[in-house]
């Protein structure tokens, strides 16, 4: 279990470990611990949606779709807040994605994504 | 001129209301006073680019296409750094930017901008 007075530092950096190398670091029970129960997110893709369980799935999609570890390029962050641009090596290229991450009692709370859906889909579905 | 003790908040309201309501409102002149001079940029579709000329011609192409103003969806800001979510009402639909500034010396220093260009391109060209 995460403490709950982990820095937000510390919960970006765990958070984008636990997936963003790939599916064979993919960590679905360490997610769990650092994602809200009733995480909500906005996609392009997924639309807005809520609970952990979905999310971690989505996630899934995406690691099992990494071609590389992603990359960092811009990370910004305050007690409850963090905002991310990182780059995805996909299937369809190198693709830039920013994340709004709002944090509560330690986890994550709510995650607003932007990225060019045009280019991606995750999983390939639609 | 914008003072250079302008704080973070009132140099990111300049900027978004000097282009952000449309092309009737749109402030060429206020722009390049908020803006440095080489500032650099990148987005999906304009790649990577330095100088504020090109930068004000391409916002002026965005503020044409605009149908309403735009809506800030997230807002978090620190000394010298901000990240913005909007959604723009444009020909194609609304559509959901993503934008990290970098400030210096009480100016825009870089923008790194994230949006679905499969789904828009300012004026239309790509």
């Amino acid at each position: 279990m995460i403490d709950v007075k982990a820095t937000t530092g510390e919960l970006i950096d765990a958070y984008y470990s636990s997936w963003g190398s790939g599916i064979e670091s993919f960590d679905a029970r360490r997610l769990r611990e650092l994602l809200a129960d009733d995480v909500y997110y906005e996609s392009p893709i997924a639309g807005d949606r809520q609970g952990v369980a979905r999310f971690v799935a989505d996630l899934m999609r995406i690691a099992a779709d990494l071609r590389s570890p992603i990359r960092i390029v811009k990370r910004f962050e305050s007690d409850d807040r963090a905002a991310i641009v990182y780059d995805a090596s996909l299937p369809q290229g190198s693709i830039r994605f920013a994340e709004f991450i709002d944090i509560a009692a330690g986890r994550i709370r709510t995650i607003t994504q932007v990225f060019d859906a045009g280019r991606y889909q995750p999983g390939g579905r639609r």
